[in-house]
Order: C-alpha cells, then structure tokens, then sequence
C-alpha cells in the first residue's frame, strides 16, 4: 500500500553524554521514512533550502527512497536544530531552532504521489496538515502527530485537523496537555472523541500505549543499554508503525498492535547512533523482526 | 512455603484528587501482606504503639492474616504519615512524619518464625534490616526494599546488607541514586555486583523491570483509569511478588517474570481505592488471575 510522509527535513547539531554531532541529517519526515522503509516504499515530501548538502540526498537515495517529493527552494535555507540530551534523556534541551524555509510555503504534493493511500502529517502546523491532506486524492488512512506549541496556541485549528484523521500519534506530555488530563487512558479516550479512532500515546524510554474505542494496548521500550541519540526516536517509532501498516494494508486492531511493536523495534535501534546511523545499522523489515524475537522475551510471562 | 514479612505498620493521612481519608490503616507490611496472603500464608513482623485501634487488628485478622508477630508496644505511639498525591500522582508530597515506635528499638522476630524461608524486608535502616535477618535461622531467599534516605545517608551499611540478599525491590529514583547511572539496566546490573542475583524496579504508572545477570524483563503497569491512592502500590507489588514466589516455592527465573506479573495485578487493585480498600477487592489468587487475562490482552501482539 502506497505510503506518503510529510515534515521536516533538518540539518541537526546534537550532543549527549555519549558525544556530540554538528550538522548532521535530521528531520521528522527522514527519521520517519528510514523506518518505514523497512517495511513499506515511501514517498517523502518536504522542502529544504538550497543549502541542503549532495551528500544528503545521496544518504536518503541510498537508503532506497526516491527524492520525487523532495522540493529544494532556492533562495532559501533548510531547517536547522540544535539540542542537548542529559539526565535520564528523555527530553531534548533545545538550544537553537532556524525554522527557515520551514516558515516559508508549505510543501507541494507531486501529482504521482496524490493517489497515496497511507499516510503520515508529521508535526507542523495545523492548517497546514489540512492544506497537505486536501491535496491527496483518497486516502485510505490518515495519521497525524503534532506538538504542545499548536496545542497551546491553535487548539481550533489542531481539533479541526483531528477531526479529519483516523489516527494520532503524541507523546505522553502532549496527550495530558491536550485531553487536560492526567491519566493517559482517559486522555486518549478524550482525544478519540475528536473523531480518530486510534491515538498511541508514546512514552519515551517507558515505551507506548495504543488506545481505542474499545481496547488499551501497552508496550515497554526495547531494554537498550546504549542510548546514545534520541533525537527521531519518536518519528521512527511513527515510520516502523506506519510502514508495517502499510504493508499489511490495513489498521484493525490486532495489526495497530503488531505495529506497535515494530515502531518500538525501530526506535530502539534509531536511538542507538547519531543521525540516522542508529537505525541505518537495519536495513531490512528482517532486521527488525531478529530483535523482535528478543523483545518477545522481554516481555513474556506465564 | 513459609513468608515472612518486615515493615511498618502505621496510621495514614492520605489526599489526591478523587478524596481524603484520614488515620487509616497502612504501613508497607501491610500493604504486602495484604497481597502477598492472596497466594501463601504470612508472617507478619512490626511494631506498634499502644494507639493502635483495635479495628485495625480486626481488619488484619479478617483478612486472614495473624498478629502473632504484631508488637504493640506500651507507652510508645504508632508511626504516623501524611501524604498528598498531584498531577501525575506518581509521587507522593509527604506532609508529615512521626516516626514514633519507628524510632525506638526495632521487633523481635517471634521464634515459631525463625524458620521461615521466604523472607521480605521492607525499607528500614539497613543495619535494622541485617539484625532482622540475623534472628532467622536458614532464609532461602531474602529480598530487601530500600529509600532513597539510606542511599544518601548509610551507603556502606546499605551495600553490607546488598550483601547477604538475594533479591532487591526499589524504585527507578532509587535505582538511579544507588548505581548512579540514569539507564536503569545499567543501574540494575550495577547493583547486582553487589551481591543480589535480581533487581526489580519499579516504575510506578510505567510498570517494572527485572535485571539478572542474564536477562531484562520489563512489564508495562495495568492501564487503571481509577488511580485513587498509589500509596503501597510497591509494597503491594512487592507482595504480590514474593507471595506468588513462595506458593511456587522457588525463585528461578520464569517465576520470577510470572511473580512481576502478579505484583503488577495487585498494585493495580491497590492503587484503586484509599488504603487497604483497594487490594481488599481482591480476596483470592483466582481474582489476580482474572485481571491477569485482561492484563495479557493488553501486552499481546503478533
């Protein structure tokens, strides 16, 4: 099933206590897509300046995804962001944000990739997400992410677009920010009433949770020991998730959770390296599926 | 198998957002035995002060547990706490301490216990905890929980009693402070070089994980939308924990996966009402049992 990501594409400087990167490839839609390739091919739309290093595109083609919907503005520079992860890495400090040619115009879908009948909004501005979805033809399913700025300052804007999606996927604190309540169960039940019929709610180092109408799913993170760059964990968690959606063609329940736990597989390899050298050590939907045997035992119990 | 538990036993004052209660029943060896006698019989070790009501012996003994090791020392008065739960209500605010009894000269441990092979020690002064451990004749497995006091304050008597454990039940705060590591397998295998051959750590509303040296289990919580007061939820998975352990009789470890599990279920039914009304919902195995198949369908994925 066609599978189509909009966002960012970022040039990141990011330090941890395990080191530090400056100018590296980044960006909600690239994290994304680096995932869902695993499973599903991709078509990435986004817009970078003309700043944007040869070396980059030739790291995403390498990757198998095709640069169809990668529009460079002349003129203008790509997105940039700096952060700096301590403590238990949770949370990044951001230290530096260039929105650049990201406060510009949105991006154009290309007409070849209007018939996608998956697909993911990556955090950007509500209206935005609409104008994007307005563009495509008949989409199957529609999933969304957003962020405490739009919750905070276009809240209208933020419901009307989550009327129109099938699926959410926030992290804890945006959750609680936008339900206005504490417990994520009742949190994600209050979102579902703004029309989609999933939302997984995803928890950093403390995994995800996945709820509907009907039903809460619970996953932990992947154990790793090596965190070294959590930077796109959340948006290769979105990619594996996407990606396995894709490729089954469809987002019953049993398969959301299947999802699930590939999206955790993904984010765990994604916050081992800087970049996307993290998840670039996996490099086939087999890889994932050799640590979900792990993750398997992690979790099991009599 | 015989359990023996080691704690306080006190009188709480406890708010959070859905009420108030005040001088109820609670203490950490109450909360465990309340959950480990759902599986195995317990021997319950503490001491009181000559305040404590007499409708809290009888709501201990209904329960079915006997006083024989319950000292109620005259003169002296029953510890005391205050709390108050916010927010995320995954950390109490303490609002007053009496230590009382606490403070004076720790139980004696009656001598039809001091054969007992399952042993639990609740957080106390660690060198408390070695002198309860010296009373019994030939413990087989010995787990000890700890706070975050002991770890600042009594570190080398701390690690003396790591020492002679098998098993330690702490919290991720905790864990992170006593390994002085942020990543919690790091931390947990930390720890283990200390002496104890397995480490749980307890998440609070993110459920558990247990290290060995060979292995890392992580357990997400039961996704409860009544979080009315979490105090005990610990003690109650502690005991849920070590009483599953001791029905089976030996701590190898696929029990101890399948006694995280049973802990989880009763920290959930703990943390649904204020005190002991919670886990007191819960009146045999076979109700631990039954959430535990709802609690498979939540971790289940293909």
């Amino acid at each position: 099933m066609s599978l189509l990501v909009t966002g960012s594409i970022g040039i990141d400087t990011v330090s941890s206590p395990l080191g530090q990167v400056d100018g590296v490839l980044g960006g909600s839609a690239v994290y994304f897509a680096f995932s869902a390739g695993l499973f599903s091919p991709v078509r990435l739309v986004g817009v970078v300046g003309d700043d944007f290093p040869q070396e980059f595109r030739d790291v995403i083609t390498a990757r198998g995804l095709d640069l169809t919907g990668l529009e460079c503005r002349t003129g203008s520079k790509t997105f940039r962001w700096a952060g700096s992860y301590q403590g238990d890495m949770n949370e990044a400090t951001t230290l530096q944000t260039d929105l650049n040619v990201l406060a510009e115009a949105g991006p154009r879908i290309p007409d070849v990739y209007k018939d996608s009948r998956f697909v993911f909004l990556a955090n950007t501005h509500p209206t935005l997400q609409r104008d994007l979805l307005g563009q495509l033809d008949a989409p199957e399913l529609v999933v969304c992410d957003t962020m405490n700025l739009w919750i905070n300052t276009e809240l209208d804007s933020l419901k009307e677009t989550l009327s129109l999606v099938h699926g959410v996927v926030i992290n804890d604190a945006e959750a609680r920010a936008l339900a206005q309540h504490k417990n994520l169960v009742i949190a994600g039940r209050r979102i579902l009433e703004w029309g989609p019929s999933f939302v997984v709610i995803k928890k950093g180092e403390h995994g995800s949770m996945l709820v509907t109408r009907d039903t809460v799913a619970v996953l932990p993170a992947y154990p790793t020991i090596q965190v070294c760059d959590p930077t796109g964990a959340g948006d290769s968690f979105a990619g594996g998730m996407m990606g396995y959606l894709a490729s089954q063609g469809d987002a019953s329940e049993p398969h959301l959770r299947s999802a699930l736990a590939r999206g955790t597989i993904c984010a765990s390899f994604a916050i081992e390296g800087f970049s996307l050298d993290g998840i670039s050590c996996c490099t086939t939907a087999q890889d994932v599926e050799k640590r979900l045997v792990e993750y398997r035992k992690v979790v099991e119990f009599e």
